[in-house]
């Protein structure tokens, strides 16, 4: 099986592509970020408009079709790059999007930053922020091929009078993949991927983020995970920027090599139209965690001219809650339930 | 037209009907209600239950189908009666829920309370709590049936040193007719029946409770409403609870004659494609609504133990979601989206 998805991806994905889908947010990005003096702001935008690019050609290729590339301004400052394909033939929604936004931070998100214990000292002023990230949610047509998602993001709060040393920074992301169908081979693949990317910068890493993943990716009112899981950390400033920021580059280099062989190995499957009602079904779950549960969606909700179009772009193309739906003794959708409710280690 | 509506309402809806779709929560319910020494606990959980009769037999005539009756018992006190009929050829889904529930008030919820201007001496020990009450929605299959709620509700904090005299108690309630395609005349006919209803208690009441609706069934993220509206009210206890219940009671057996005209005109209207991705679209919207902002339904799903199911029986059977989804110019669409962007004046 390892060799199997290993050709898979060499096949699928080593082809070169060009570096962005569109012009950066930040005009002449990427001689700004290799150069000497580059900012962690340049480097990690330039990062993740890279691996935007890297995803976006992947699944094109799969799907044979383009993506829909929106570049979209934020009057508050900032913007971003919004690609999205639609109603696909392997895909049924599948968005990748990378913001760059920064501004004026509102009274009460820096209260609550204060009480995550992220304190500083603002000098009563302003506070300014600036936020970079990619995010992606991919949601499959056949019932076979899980749903995938990821998101790297970098966090910063300025010092206005030390361009060199903002007053506080962090790192955040994750990926979890979530299965209609649980198939061992692709979760064991999934994690044990992870776990390489993580084991090259601290061999902690991974049982830590599997762990938090968990925790985070669940659904208190179902008393159920979302998915198999996968990694989740948040508020990483435990060591230099530099090594954090190559630890993000790699779990984000990990995307393409970690999904896309389970796409492939399942996107041509038969299946039923009851294999497709559990689909909908699962799906239901899938949006009831986004917007009750998820800590950015909810932010972004709740954040005066947010653009609600790419928040919830993570949301399902079609979903289906059926009162007291239940699944059957013995069934496929029964081994599912099960490992939801009882997390396994994979890697 | 209102004629029409009358007309067609005497049709349908005056049958006779059982006093209850099953045996109620309470034993012995209907003679305690009725005696000398009735408590408002009972004679507002005999008032919904009854409803809860009414409502379902007068849908179950126009599907020409039954209802699915589920009698739940709450390990923590009392218990619910909930009926739902799914994928008809009328409805969707509708689902008519009857509470019954007691017990222990957490702290959380006290110190919410209190937040709300909610106070009362506890002496210290633990505060028991009471609350009953009637929610229904009801989706149309045809797209030119709006989506209908209603919920009518008593909550109690009883002194448990004087049976007579609760420490606290308030009335809440409302219904709300979301359609997806703007019936002028329906609209009309909905308000006026609400405001016919009110009107019977206090000329303020509709106007007063028609703007509380128009705020609080409100897409903060979308800029828009979740229909035409309808009445809304909450923590009620400015006159006697002897008013307020005879109030209740009214808006309750104002909601049969105030919706199912509505169906009846509509259900068997043609429909495209293209309408019926639009209803699947407004689908989503409600459960976004639900969700996200939805007070009931965020304090169930964070409260340990509640009846998932019951709660999130609103939600539609389907939903859709799609990137950037725009009306077109001129359309009905459109001409619903206006409205929801700016409510009107209906009664």
């Amino acid at each position: 099986a390892a060799v199997y998805y290993r050709q898979t991806f060499a096949a699928h994905c080593e082809a070169p592509v060009e570096r962005y889908v569109c012009e950066p947010v930040t005009p002449g990005l990427e001689t700004k970020a290799a150069g000497p003096s580059a900012t962690m702001r340049e480097r990690m935008e330039d990062m993740v408009t890279k691996q935007q690019a890297v995803i976006v050609r992947a699944l094109e290729e799969v799907e044979g079709r383009k993506f829909t590339v929106d570049k979209w301004h934020r009057k508050e400052g900032g913007g971003g790059i919004t690609t999205i394909l639609q109603d696909g033939k392997v895909f049924e929604k599948a968005g990748v999007n990378v913001s760059v936004v920064h501004g004026e931070l509102p009274p009460a998100a820096v209260a609550q930053m204060r009480a995550r214990g992220k304190d500083f000292d603002s000098n009563g002023g302003n506070v300014q922020f600036f936020a970079t990230g990619v995010s992606l949610v991919i949601h499959g047509r056949n019932p076979n091929v899980p749903t995938f998602h990821a998101n790297y993001r970098y966090f910063e709060i300025p010092d206005p009078n030390n361009p060199e040393k903002p007053l506080l920074w962090w790192f955040g992301g994750g990926a979890d993949l979530t299965p209609m169908y649980l198939e061992e081979e692709d979760a064991k693949h999934f994690h044990s991927t992870l776990k390489t990317a993580c084991d090259k910068h601290d061999p902690s890493y991974y049982p830590k983020f599997k762990k938090w993943c968990d925790e985070y990716f669940y659904l208190k009112h179902r008393g159920e995970a979302r998915g198999v899981g996968g990694i989740f950390f948040d508020d990483l400033d435990d060591r230099s920027p530099d090594e954090l920021f190559a630890f993000s580059s790699e779990c984000a280099a990990a995307i393409v090599p970690a999904y896309l062989p389970i796409v492939l190995r399942n996107k041509d499957r038969k299946f039923t139209k009851k294999q497709h009602e559990w689909q909908q079904i699962r799906r239901g779950r899938y949006a009831e965690f986004n917007l009750v549960w998820d800590r950015g969606t909810k932010f972004g909700l709740h954040t005066p001219a947010a653009r609600i179009e790419s928040i919830l772009m993570s949301l399902p193309l079609t979903a289906r809650w059926e009162y007291m739906y239940e699944v059957e003794k013995g069934s496929l959708e029964e081994e599912l339930q099960e490992v939801l409710k009882n997390p396994r280690e994979w890697a």
